[in-house]
């Protein structure tokens, strides 16, 4: 039953670590976080803004609210008694289909249809999506959002800056053309929410759609964090589950330094 | 049951998220990733060069090997059919005590340390410390490698940034005088690992030690994905467990673009 | 956002807990465990020997290897320096489509097969949907082994036993007319497997389809805990992950007592 | 770094499975899950009623109520668009030592007491680990309920089973005069909670301590299962995080059968 797995990543050596054959101790400083995603799931360091880009998304999925379930799961296993790493992984657990999952599915949508109607026109390939979607009574992923209502914040300053940085291309532009179709169809605007915006960046980045999920991931664990060790430090074992009311003690809205 | 529970994370509303009371959109291409964490863990965004600090020991702790028992839980699961979070949740699982778990220990010690002995000599501190662990005839978290040596690699990179970027203080201190006191003390250089090295850092730039395995787990992450991503689009189901060779494809030792 | 959840299954009160509407006290050293999983999953204990019937099922789901991917799963994380309940969660986390996962698929197309069509014979039925399976290069779910050949030892002694216990009825019938239907399309036998001899027998005792992962998870949950408990016990910190070949130490083969 | 690991649990064959060296297919049927659960923890199947008294504790663990942190975890993340065996291991992830805990901490304190005195009067062993614990403002625990008050119904019940069926031996002597010195020392009875009664029970059939946590996952693992297939198939997504009453629609209290 000996079998080789192989892989593509890192190599291991007493005096260094390389990650896609760059030596890791010597990017520590000198690199961003950003780029390094970036070179782990494309295979190379960014030629141009792709880093701060993918920092730039890091930035606006690392925290929304207590409410979100990810933010649930993860301070009820809290006040359980269990590591931190515990309460981080139920937290990481609940980030499916339906909680920044979207992403992943709006993702491969603007892959596929790229991939497969190389030459089709983009306003057409978004009317024939939207109405297939439509015909099976589908909502598309990655458009509307039950809460950001008319637009979602996030996702209109991710596209400015990808349009700026010069990585806006045919996934921004399908997407785009989705969001003019919908609200053709629906007689009202359904604009590309965070998860769609970073799709279709990731997309124009030649991040393969299955690593959609995994850029949410990685920068919410950061709120994850926070949450945890807010319920490891100032709840009451047990309590999170119970408790029905949530009251803000943190500092009110304030102007970035 | 009913009760308050309070946060001091963040709110939301329909036009705008505030993390700590920033508002998050307005900071998505104008901060790092490096400074959002930090400002999640400390309350506010960095006065100094903490936010390129956090980016940096994120850079150091992405990714490290197949090797790794968290990559190995994680592979293991994504080859059993399940979503992309469900095989990261099981490699964040893995990062316990002994695996990215040095950090919290070495980081308690550290602040508690300085907290319980103010005024007391730094190098005196370590002598006793030592002296301590060493009578309980247990390993002081944070140094040593099982692999790395002489030396690991990542955690003389951090120091040096720690030191240029003025963020080294008491702890770094503490941390480099019990390494001297280790080596007196065995005959023989023991010095601090990554997990060591972080702890020291992240205590001078106000981190709780807590905090410590979270910014392990918010980094390897990234790795994770990477590996969960190449088993799902590589490996054949459940033959991970199984497979007991590891080959490397990947690009060979490169220079830095 | 204040919503009410509705729940069917259990109400507690200072002095007694109800699991659907009987009290939980009074079960105990009067009912089987197998009982008790048929009442949560169908909403009332048995009228015949389904409790007997669900028992079996969980014997024959209790353990297998040290190989199956969950063990693997769950032995890297409790090497790990984390408790017994974060490595059986990880294991858990591996029952997934490719691992313990058969049986939803399988109970899902009996289930759906006869509910849409109540009238057809049951030959004609296995035949078209080994036919719809064939065309489509498919898998049909619940049917071979890649180890435990020719046959499965589990499956037959469970089908034997609802026989005998007068639970077989259609969905074991139309398993079985699967089964002929297969051999007959493929020149050879691909006999059901435990997966699929649990999803026609659970499928028959009016468990929807969906417990079928379940019922393997509450089982192997003691195989899990006997192996974590197992590498904590006697294997060293993150050696199971780097370790390569297995030596069994544990009694040879015995009679039953 | 190839190592070889060794296992006593299980062996398998094409034609078997050998679990400490019972042919499993055999076991089918003919011995109780609550025999295999004992067999796997302690290496033998029943000399006498263990495997009943099993099966006793695991109806007993079996279910509590949607209140339960794991449960809430479990049915917050099954909202999330995730399978069965993500949400089951989420709630698996909660029992830690303050919810289902208790008896891994109690069943280690009877167990050492009991080692490292085997000669002393009980009553006086549990005198000076009351006053032990007295004295560093400690909880025993295992003992006393936050809701089951004056006394938990579980633990009476597993209590008088245990009497009743042989199995009580030292360790639920000293567990009863610790309750006794307890509520001399208290002025008020702190009675054994299900944990304790656990605790005490398993220790006396020969289960080592740390698996007390596990018999009580393996349990949970059914309640966990009726809870997540219910949010599955009648909860809106990413409802439950949210949702704040708790309405029970199931049978009102009704006699067994």
């Amino acid at each position: 039953m000996s079998e080789t797995v192989t892989t593509s990543i890192s190599q291991v050596f007493p005096d260094s670590i390389l990650v896609k054959g760059y030596d890791l101790a010597a990017m520590i400083g000198r690199y961003r976080f950003g780029d390094v995603v970036y070179l782990l799931m494309t295979g190379d360091l960014p030629a141009g803004r792709e880093g701060e880009m993918m920092e730039a998304m890091l930035v606006a999925s690392a925290e929304h609210s207590i409410n979100a379930p990810s933010v649930h799961a993860a301070r009820t296993v809290a006040g359980c008694g269990v590591p931190m790493q515990s309460a981080m992984a139920a937290g990481v657990s609940a980030i499916g289909d339906y909680h920044g999952g979207a992403g992943e599915a709006c993702a491969r949508i603007l892959q596929d249809a790229l991939q497969q109607h190389p030459h089709e026109d983009i306003a057409a390939l978004a009317e024939s999506l939207v109405a297939d979607f439509r015909q099976r009574k589908a909502r598309l992923p990655g458009f509307g959002h039950r809460f950001h209502t008319p637009a979602d914040p996030r996702s209109q300053r991710l596209l400015a800056l990808a349009d700026a940085w010069e990585i806006s291309g045919p996934h921004v532009a399908l997407a785009r053309a989705i969001e003019r179709a919908l609200e053709r169809s629906l007689g009202r605007p359904l604009p590309m929410n965070v998860d769609g915006a970073m799709a279709a960046i990731l997309s124009d980045m030649g991040v393969a759609w299955r690593f959609n999920k995994a850029v949410f991931i990685i920068a919410r664990t950061a709120g994850l964090a926070a949450h945890v060790h807010e319920e490891m430090t100032t709840g009451r074992p047990l309590a999170f589950a119970g408790k029905r009311t949530i009251r803000y003690t943190g500092p009110a809205k304030r102007p970035l330094p």
